[in-house]
């Protein structure tokens, strides 16, 4: 007897294989959406622990209990960053959180506050970040391209899995609600990748088209280090109290030292130099993958990435997902399965060419051409 | 319209008493939990974290995603001390989570799979934490002091707000039910004050006892650093997948940067000796507020603790709750209202002669004998 929705079926199954490429020697990962090793500022943040713990101010507030909604000096940068997007807010508006992941799950819990059991609904894109999905089907909500749910789930900056900017048309469903023409009424802005375009080029938020609907989601986990586990939410005002209570009952506050050490690490560096930095190592990553690709696996289609870790694939070839996944672990590479990018799988099996992803961020410029060489030999062995 | 059930009315009011308090210069803290600040080891994690980033295998740990169940070096040194204590576990039986908090959160998810919408309810001892209380009652469950309920939340080893070892009576629950006298299933033993025991004695788990039944729930925040916000849970093997699950949904995985500086902070420290210097260390603290309680306020009944961080008195006084805090921050000394510990409060109004919980912990001894007399000073204030 259960009494909580099913989450994807395959989820389970689909951990084990990327665990065991995980631990087996020179599997290489093009699964995981990983910042690369070498961007992990290991040695400036020893020094920004360092330099937190020299002060009793600094050791209080990185050492002890902290309120819920985080570190001041950190929801400032934050806020900093958002104000030069056209966004009106404060310190006061943001809730700093355990990574992107917690600020969506506080969202949508917020969320059940006001949208009824039976409409509970999310329009997402065709493609969507598996983590997302997971989560949005586990905590009870239908997952759908269908525009008329009451909640839209986006990353108009830099989308996962596609790589996209998908600003204009997220626009469009926001404007369209604004005015009382479309059924949506809330939107959830996931601008994960952000920082990780490849034009340097940084969107206005939604927050700054309609304040009152939007829960705007970061984190500092693709910029900076993932190991701190810091992300943040604005809620829509109206939610904002709700979304502090549940974030103390969930876990009291984030981590007040991974806060302290972002915020003493972030005042020691130049952040727009860093992601600068980041946007061109990230890009030629991306067009060693591209050219790879296009010289290993012609019929392979995609589009070229704005930014982001990785590029969404249509296979030319109609291969079993989980007879490919096997062969590609026989062959050395890892990979995610691409029917957990999609909110909809009826079909019991899955064929790659509905489409897979291929992250390009954690393998430098000769492992990339060598993982393809892998997925081309894997395409083989499977089609036998 | 609102789908989710209401929590403690009071909190979000006394939230507000409470951050006033904290903010006012000079105010002495007898409401929060917080370890002593010269406890909290800044230096050795400064070092430890220069250690950690070392090696390219501990900047991987630390700065890179991790998987949801945590770091299997903090996982084995919990099971090293939950294996002393009569437990027979494995590291892959236990989650890292983000603190004591996140580790009861989960574990309340995972029992809605299990207990029917109608039959929620936990037995709770007559004075309960605060944070556990708000969020089970925020969660949809009903907390009372019935035996009948099907979950059980204790704190046998030491109790908070009592500082009570209550391993007897909360046994005697687990046997009776092992027995199949008893109608409760399961048994969450929330352990975060186990390590501050004032006569060094650790207990077995109920683990021991009831391992299929039983949620183990520890933290580091008490004998380490809150900061870190790292704890853990060992759910029953039953329910070992859908935790990890729900873990992995709510916020991918706990800190890797605070698991990896814990666990190399505690391979570099002797633990054991750490803790029983916090034992006298806060035993001493203790019989100062006890002391001065006697002197000052010798009505106040309450029980001598045997461990934890705070005293559970029954003033001898009948006055407003609310009335009392506020003269209390007058007089300079910040309080949690007693009526947050209570399970069931109908009473529209509250007397704090229903009890009151006062922290010794973060106090000095200069400090505690100084505290007492502001609040003896603010029953004379309330009384007027």
């Amino acid at each position: 007897m259960s009494w909580q929705p099913k989450t994807t079926s395959n989820t389970g199954k689909f951990e084990v294989v990327a665990r065991k490429a995980a631990i087996r020697e020179g599997v290489l990962a093009l699964g995981a959406g990983l910042p690369a090793g070498e961007t992990l500022p290991a040695h400036e943040l020893a020094a920004a622990f360092s330099e937190l713990v020299s002060t009793t101010k600094g050791r209080d507030e990185a050492l002890q209990y902290g309120w819920p909604e985080g570190a001041a000096a950190l929801r400032q940068f934050v806020v900093d960053r958002l104000v030069r997007r056209g966004v009106k807010i404060s310190p006061e508006d943001l809730i700093i959180t355990s990574g992107a992941q917690q600020a969506l799950e506080l969202s949508l819990l917020a969320l059940k506050t006001l949208v009824a059991p039976d409409a509970r609904s999310v329009r997402v894109d065709p493609q969507t970040y598996s983590g997302a999905l997971e989560l949005m089907k586990s905590a009870g909500w239908q997952c759908s391209t269908d525009d008329a749910a009451p909640v839209v789930y986006a990353m108009p900056a830099i989308a996962n899995p596609t790589g996209a900017r998908d600003l204009e048309s997220t626009t469009l469903v926001v404007r369209a609600h604004k005015k009382g023409t479309h059924p949506t009424r809330w939107v959830i802005e996931d601008d994960a990748y952000v920082d990780i375009a490849f034009d340097g080029f940084t969107p206005p938020s939604l927050l700054a088209l309609d304040r009152e609907s939007t829960f705007h989601i970061g984190t500092l986990s693709k910029s900076v280090c993932p190991g701190l586990r810091v992300g943040w939410v604005v809620p829509p005002p109206s939610l904002a109290r709700t979304m502090l209570k549940l974030k103390r009952q969930t876990d009291i506050q984030t981590s007040s030292l991974a806060q302290g050490l972002a915020s003493t690490y972030l005042s020691m560096i130049d952040y727009g130099k860093r992601i600068d930095g980041l946007c061109h190592f990230y890009r030629n990553r991306a067009e060693a993958m591209m050219s790879a690709l296009r010289r290993r696996l012609p019929g392979w289609q995609f589009a070229a990435p704005e930014g982001g870790f990785s590029l969404w694939i249509q296979p030319d070839v109609d291969i079993d997902e989980t007879r490919f996944l096997a062969a590609c672990l026989e062959c050395g590479v890892g990979l995610e399965p691409g029917s957990a990018f999609r909110p909809v799988s009826s079909e019991k099996k899955h064929s790659i060419s509905s489409g897979i992803r291929l992250c390009f961020s954690s393998l430098n410029e000769l492992e990339l051409p060598e993982a393809v060489d892998r997925l081309a030999h894997a395409v083989d062995v499977a089609s036998r």
